[in-house]
């Protein structure tokens, strides 16, 4: 096959702290392929760089591509990141601060590339082939160690003034009394209560309540091994733990307020829970529709739709890939 | 002058349930005139449109253009506004329900109208021409009988889903123990707090507490002639009554809270407060920056501008005129 003459591929990137996941997208969305490698982000920047590349090669060239076929790499990365200058303002996760990422694989690729945000690249993802399909606006929440969020208008990237917009995990919506800190410097906000970090949190703390007590509301969850996880609550809830249920139903509270204040500013035609967290399916989005309800005005509650996210840990990658085929860059 | 060599105009109109404010408008933004006459929204629909197209030549006559100057028409109408189809979906002040207006004004002035809800007209006025000039995003919110507020996107208003997009006023702020119904059917949205009729419902229930309570804490505006006014406990605050000034204080707070979530959502540039209870001054914006700064987290905290409206009660008029200058419509 001649590969100028044949449709275009993308190459869709998921840095993570861990893993880089690379996948191969056709013009139509589709996801055609994933290669997986280790970061190895302690070797440092042009490390990287140079690992993103490999893998980017080596996905095309395992699913039988021509590399000339590929029209552009897109790349989500945690952090901070600055859409029009191509720039990682700054990323805790890799410990990268000003890291020029698009002129570096720019260079490294000889093709054009973009990079946004992680979480706006799975809600990109999600908005153009998953679950937000056909639907315009489209907020998505990853829910995963935190809580991060995209808004997608018109099949763009809302980043806002400097690329700091949908940071639903950062909104405030824990009262005073019940608030603890967040990485952030802020207390309150909706990732101290309802992300994997925070039901593990609540999970220890009712824990080493009961035991502090000795009395009643004894929880299945202080008999289980160390250290509790996220999974571990929801089965108990699951398996009707009453402390384990009563743990799941306050982090499906705080979504749901949090998710009643984006309909009403945002007032999306679709809305969308994904990362590992809501993995655990159903139960959790039941929950947060039922607080929703209770928490939105009528109008919001009629027409806003809460749904599951439908590409699994692939949203990055298809989001990534996908903003070439929205004629790249952010909205605004 | 001949009007076709001469610069185009447009007419900004501002409909509200007592008054027909009409402004024409420049090239260049500038509000050259403005005239007011009643509504007399009881005398139905068609009087109305009527009424908006006297106003209209009324007003470009009045300042000596010729009417063949005029480009379009922008209405600014409060309620639930489907800029797309240009129809008003709701309007409880003006007791309509879809009436399609963009049609019946274009059918009887021969001109492209654009209609869009009321606080999105104010946010455009004042993100096109004033306090918001140059910035992007803005996001405006009025504080008057109720809260009303707009998100201007790249010059254009973001109106969502189904057009609800914006509603802060409605973002539920007011923790349960505090909270009382809003006219929206839910409870403890910020307007039921921090907009007039919320202050004002403070101030009663503070000063009928204070006779029942009989005991310390006496109150100035116990003493006023009723009905009280937001006014009233604004002047009272700021003659030292520590009653009024705590009433102003917690609708301070909601506000900053509110102001905080949309921060983190949306990342403007800018955020602007106007309305008749702004026009209280900068006391108002001053509490409001303090308890934002302790809502916000930091990264917000420094890049967000909190500032007063500029272009008082004329930023409806021109941001209808001004969707015109912009291309016209909505994003997305």
């Amino acid at each position: 096959m001649n590969g100028w003459m044949a449709q275009p591929i993308y190459v869709g990137i998921d840095l993570g702290g861990t893993s880089i996941k690379t996948g191969v997208v056709d013009a139509f969305g589709r996801l055609v392929h994933v290669h997986e490698r280790r970061t190895e982000a302690d070797r440092g920047v042009e490390h990287v760089i140079a690992g993103m590349m490999e893998a980017a090669r080596q996905a095309v060239r395992e699913c039988g591509y021509d590399w000339n076929r590929v029209a552009g790499i897109g790349a989500g990365i945690p952090g901070f990141i600055d859409m029009r200058a191509g720039l990682v303002r700054l990323s805790p996760n890799l410990r990268w601060k000003d890291v020029p990422v698009r002129r570096l694989l720019e260079e490294a690729a000889g093709l054009p590339v973009q990079i946004l945000n992680d979480a706006n690249a799975a809600a990109l993802g999600e908005a153009l082939s998953g679950a937000g399909a056909g639907c315009d606006p489209v907020v998505c929440f990853t829910i995963g160690t935190g809580i991060g969020s995209g808004i997608i208008i018109g099949g763009r990237v809302f980043e806002g003034a400097h690329g700091m917009a949908a940071e639903a995990g950062h909104m405030r919506v824990v009262p005073d009394p019940e608030a603890v800190k967040c990485g952030c410097g802020q207390i309150g906000c909706l990732e101290t209560v309802s992300s994997a970090t925070g039901i593990v949190r609540m999970a220890r703390e009712a824990v080493e309540h009961a035991r502090m007590d000795n009395r009643g509301g004894r929880t299945k969850l202080a008999d289980l091994p160390r250290p509790l996880t996220a999974r571990d609550v929801f089965e108990a809830a699951r398996d009707g733990d009453e402390v384990a249920g009563a743990i799941v139903d306050r982090a499906a509270l705080y979504l749901g307020r949090a998710l009643a204040a984006v309909a009403v500013l945002i007032n999306p035609q679709r809305m969308i829970i994904g990362g590992g967290v809501s993995a655990a399916g159903e139960m959790l989005i039941d929950l947060i529709r039922g607080h929703f309800a209770r928490e939105a005005p009528g109008l919001y509650r009629e027409s806003v739709d809460i749904v599951a996210a439908a590409l699994g840990n692939h949203a990055g990658v298809v989001g990534a890939a996908g903003i070439f085929r929205m004629g790249g860059g952010p909205i605004g």
